[in-house]
């Protein structure tokens, strides 16, 4: 018989807006897909239930449940070893929700959870740019910075299931550091997510008077997407802002490298699609700054899977991990 | 039959100035040792040739080569991979130097060979306060600062076979960092090694007129030993050095928690006589600069292990691991 995997895996992307479910193929193909709100189960026992309704006609559709291998979850905050979501801040469940085994008591599948950078790195891995990588470092720059560390093939879980939080490395440590929503000062995360783009456009706009066509804007209602739309028409002030973004990274990089001497970094989120306003610098400053036996040796690539897709697949990719 | 494993193995612990060698058993005991000078062998064939002729009695008396298992190389720049050891700027061959094949060849046991903080690592694991751990940093604290890393019970070489550099993250990045001899500036290093914290006492002695008992050594004469003896016997200057350098490792290794998680930090080497001058700034600064999730979860060691046997022994355990 040989592998007798069954034909498709349940991906599920859990975000503090939505969760969006696919069923997936082993080709990677989403064969069907839904989602349900997040938001507005104060039980999670109900949100568990509607989930499982809205699922049902998507089993029915690919055959039934026994058609389906098993179900990945990629949740903020989920730890791989307990299946537990642990005080997630975004979501309405603050104590300890052990959401593997309440889906897996439903659907009578096995049911496997990590955090979203994980699962992006899993999907990577499965279906993206590390096919065939050993060693290599996830970089998710979404609202935060998440990350997803691979070493000998496997995800690093750590002794708790929570490694793998390079967003909250310290970059700036002489106490001048930006204030971070973990309680500390000048974490990675507080200058290289999408907010951190916007929060170094405010600084530039109020502490300088320089022209930037990002005052046309009212400086609380800057985004990253503003910043990095001026900066493909042109505006200076707004491609200083990628660059010093992307040199931060570039830098943390080089202390990364340091660790575990990954074959490539990978960038994925909405702030990679400024594209090389963003990936130069890193590349630049990475070189700049790592030690000399890793130069030259670490691609940084750039996430080729479709933004909208690639949470579910990395998702559904766990699931394809289970033995 | 179970288990065939042959009753020894070789440990070669490589230094700048000594390579010494020892037969050990699964019990972790030394049954007989040997050393030969590194220095004064231009060329390698003729040290490797050396060291076979200094180890044959040593296996003669064991009962002969077919009661070895294999042979562990612990040395500096050495690369499990290529059982290389590469440009290592403190030995007397300055090109990649194959020495596990050139052991393999003369004594006809398997060989491996990887850099002397990753052999510590695994001795750690094998005979020390790591055993039974799966996720642990080694750090070594001598000339320079070297780590092993541990994950899922295995060490992580990464993409080269050079990862685990810890002593070159960057800790000072604004530029005023200590100049590393690696030709950047402000690696951990550059502060928390032996070397370093000589470089803050003269740093200390000639930019302030503190009263120290240190003063009555020449400046440049002074060293770690120094320092450490001055700061048990009291002086305030000396325990302020300690305490610095504690708490830039302590800082250190909480970023180093964001990437994995570990159970254990492990310290060895000659700074970690200073006692709990040094592990307690290191504890307080590693409590007080670590992320919250990972807070209370990861113990502060010291090695037990006896410096003069650790290396030896460290190396002899990558011998075990050869399947």
């Amino acid at each position: 018989m040989g592998n007798t995997k069954k034909p498709y895996v349940i991906g599920l992307d859990l975000g503090g807006t939505n969760s969006v479910f696919g069923i997936v193929d082993a080709d990677a193909n989403i064969v069907a897909s839904t989602s349900v709100k997040t938001q507005g189960h104060k039980d999670v026992n109900d949100y568990v239930d509607n989930c499982c309704a809205a699922l049902q006609p998507l089993i029915d559709n690919v055959g039934g449940i026994e058609k389906i291998q098993a179900m990945g979850i990629g949740a903020p905050n989920g730890n791989y070893y307990t299946g537990c979501i642990e005080f997630a801040a975004n979501l309405p469940w603050k104590e300890q929700v052990p959401l593997a085994r309440m889906f897996r008591e439903r659907l009578g599948v096995p049911v496997v959870l990590t955090n979203d950078a994980n699962a992006a790195a899993i999907g990577e891995m499965t279906y993206g740019v590390a096919r065939g990588m050993k060693n290599f470092i996830m970089i998710t720059l979404g609202t935060g910075v998440g990350s997803g560390i691979v070493v000998n093939g496997q995800l690093v879980y750590g002794s708790d299931g929570f490694a793998g939080e390079l967003g909250h490395v310290i970059s700036v440590n002489d106490g001048k550091g930006r204030d971070c929503g973990c309680g500390r000062k000048g974490c990675l995360e507080t200058y290289c997510s999408a907010t951190g783009v916007a929060r170094t456009a405010k600084e530039v706009i109020t502490t300088s008077d320089v022209p930037t066509t990002l005052r046309e804007i009212p400086v609380e209602e800057i985004t990253s997407l503003d910043v990095a739309l001026a900066a493909q028409a042109g505006d200076k002030v707004a491609q200083g802002i990628f660059e010093f973004t992307g040199r931060m990274l570039g830098e943390a990089c080089a202390n990364f490298a340091a660790f575990s001497s990954p074959e490539a970094f990978i960038f994925f989120g909405g702030l990679t699609k400024a594209g090389d306003l963003l990936m130069e610098p890193i590349r630049k400053a990475y070189d700049e700054n790592v030690l000399r036996i890793y130069k030259g040796k670490a691609e940084m690539l750039v996430s080729k899977l479709d933004d909208a897709k690639a949470a579910v697949l990395g998702a559904s990719a766990l699931g394809w991990e289970i033995e």
